[in-house]
């Protein structure tokens, strides 16, 4: 058939949808604007130097490179008419499409915390995470140099958000500074180091269960992570963090993992937008008043089986643009679209070597401990992009696990691992 | 012993001298700029996206954390004082030692040729290598968006001296340019593509034999590459590069592998410089009126067995590093310092696929083809710190041999993939 779909965003959702359309034969314009898809799952790992940005980043030509109907186009998407079906670079070029999929993803959501945006880290993107990295190395670097700068905040990290990621964080960073510490640093004082968890929540990772949340807190508390739970964070300055209840840490790295709203480009495509700025999407993932505009990933309110909302979760961005695409075949073959139907295989997070915490299926079958970490492995290496890529991935794993080296401990962002020593 | 000694640069130089000194319990503080060792003679894979960063940097502190008398500290060396033995970081910090090494490598040389400074890349570093990575890649999409650009030099790459960086860039870019264009851009004038090797001597390789030298350029022409021999470059512009016969080439990307010279810091520190700006150092490796000072590497003329200086090779660099400790080691005994013994292990370059040529042992045995690309490997592979870097790049190598893909072909450093089309 005659078709043509542009698709903004090569994530897991732009690239699940790209794959289905190119594997009938539709011409596909992919439009990102990185030349590459980024496997965000991992990015602690990379901020924390456990893998290296091979392993996370692969670029979307060599994944279409066999799939001749699908064009990818590097550049930044500045406008989008939903109605047109036609979208706009910032270089001025246009295209347009018979049918036109919003995969734009998300961006770190500050809630309007003062601060938080010029001094916090996200960690959405590899270049967050390249920076987190180098943040973390710089501060090693300079507390060896001046052990006194531990007394201002060089080895506390403040974590915000207890969710999956803020919790993978947290294990990530006890576990690095526990294992690339001794021996590396000659005058580094690291029974200072701080790594503090915050959550204006009571407990960690509340969409598990109550078993998996004090499973994960006694294992952080096992690692030294101090948990902050009951309190949100008030202000974020160079040189500390304010929290609710009026105390203050000193601090110079600030990681934000404290919730995700759509990027400004779905703000300002004038389709319906719900919570957290995402776009209300109809159960076919369709948008109401505008045909053949499909949204999905974490730019989309995406319907669960309940009437709820789905969580912003990598396998609900692959499965969404996967069904998106065969929903526009089915319109354009004259049937019926058809609701999405979401296949959950489940919630997992890693709280450090070892540990791990999964519930998987629909039955939220709950595992924890070295089981819930080889599902963990074995379920995110399925995920990446490439026999290359898992056979490196695993590998990498498989070597950090036996040697508890980090051969990917590289500074290499220079803004983010020099770091300010004044205070706001 | 109650020895210290301070060494500036933690390339092959001052990773070998260091890891000599720290074999017998001598104090050693290792400064560089960055915190990792990186392994030169592949950056050139680096910027064909053939290898990745992990793959060719490797943390300093890392290679010595179970050396306790090996302290890394990471910062930039902005003075030396050869007779008090000192030298002063950028911010402010000092260190001194009964012997000093300076293993400050080099940096490019642009012969004052105009505008080679602001437009051409030069491949010394990782950071390098990265920007021409992204410069290609950046290249490649907007010619790909817009396709006239081709006649504006997009797809036009002039790479500056034919020694064996230039032959092993040149080589590589014509490998890349056919392997992975083909399927991963729809509207690229791939045809239309050109990689021009400049020299102002009448040979590639000089270096080299007649018979390797003949071998390497029909390989590379073979292969599409236009040598332009027995001319220099006059100027580079942006879009342009002009010859010293007065013709011009329209280009995007210059790369300078034309020539190096030490690195600032050198030139100020008051030691006796020669050619190219080096320090004429003594047949021990000493500086002559500087006791307990060392040169080693790409920062000094190493004299060879002939009266002749050495090349700048990373095998140079670490014989004369280790050299350089046993000499320290030999002279805090009591003992006489030796002078420095290069064990030639020949010379090599690598054209392409299946195609090197090699100069083995001090007979100078030559070999080329598929033999030479093994004997290539093998060695460079063997170079690498740690039995995972190791693993790491030869599976990439063989990887890559196999399937011709490129999963490292990123564009992460928009300063170098955002190209400015206008001419100057």
């Amino acid at each position: 058939m005659d078709q043509s779909v542009v698709i903004v965003g090569g994530g897991f959702g732009g690239v699940g949808c790209a794959h289905v359309l190119a594997h009938h034969g539709v011409e596909v314009t992919l439009l990102d604007k990185n030349d590459y898809h980024q496997f965000q799952p991992l990015l602690y790992q990379l901020a924390t130097a456990q893998i290296g940005l091979p392993d996370l980043a692969r670029p979307l030509r060599g994944i279409f490179a066999k799939s001749d109907s699908v064009r990818v186009v590097t550049g930044e998407v500045t406008a989008i008419d939903p109605t047109a079906h036609t979208v706009e670079l910032a270089d001025g070029t246009g295209f347009s499409g018979d049918a036109l999929v919003l995969a734009a993803g998300a961006q770190p959501n500050f809630f309007g915390v003062p601060g938080a945006a010029e001094h916090a880290f996200p960690l959405y993107s590899v270049e967050d995470a390249e920076r987190v990295r180098s943040r973390l190395l710089g501060a090693l670097d300079a507390v060896d140099s001046e052990p006194e700068l531990v007394d201002r905040g060089g080895l506390t990290i403040v974590i915000v958000g207890a969710g999956p990621t803020g919790v993978e964080t947290a294990g990530a960073f006890a576990e690095t500074i526990r294992d690339i510490v001794p021996g590396a640093y000659e005058n580094l004082p690291v029974e200072k180091a701080r790594i503090v968890l915050v959550d204006h929540s009571d407990v960690v990772l509340g969409a598990f269960s109550e078993r998996a949340q004090h499973y994960a807190a006694e294992r952080l508390e096992a690692d030294g992570v101090e948990l902050r739970l009951g309190v949100g964070v008030s202000e974020v300055a160079n040189g500390h963090v304010v929290l609710s209840d009026g105390s203050t840490i000193t601090t110079r790295t600030v990681i934000w993992a404290g919730g995700e709203k759509a990027c400004d480009l779905v703000g300002r495509s004038g389709l319906p937008t719900g919570r957290g700025g995402r776009v209300d999407v109809e159960a076919d993932l369709g948008v109401a008043g505008f045909p053949g505009v499909y949204v999905v990933g974490d730019a989309a309110n995406v319907p669960g089986p309940d009437g709820d909302t789905l969580p912003q979760l990598g396998s609900v961005a692959l499965q969404s643009g996967r069904w998106a695409a065969q929903n526009i075949l089915a319109v354009a073959a004259g049937e019926p679209s058809k609701p999405f139907d979401y296949h959950d295989k489940g919630i997992m997070a890693m709280i450090g070597r070892n540990a791990a915490v999964a519930e998987l299926g629909t039955k939220r079958h709950e595992i924890d401990g070295p089981f819930a970490y080889a599902a963990w492995l074995g379920v995110h290496a399925s995920l990446l992009e490439g026999t290359r890529q898992k056979l490196s991935a695993l590998m990498t794993w498989g070597w950090d696990y036996a040697s508890k080296r980090r051969p990917r401990a590289l500074a290499d962002r220079p803004d983010a691992s020099v770091i300010d020593w004044d205070d706001d």
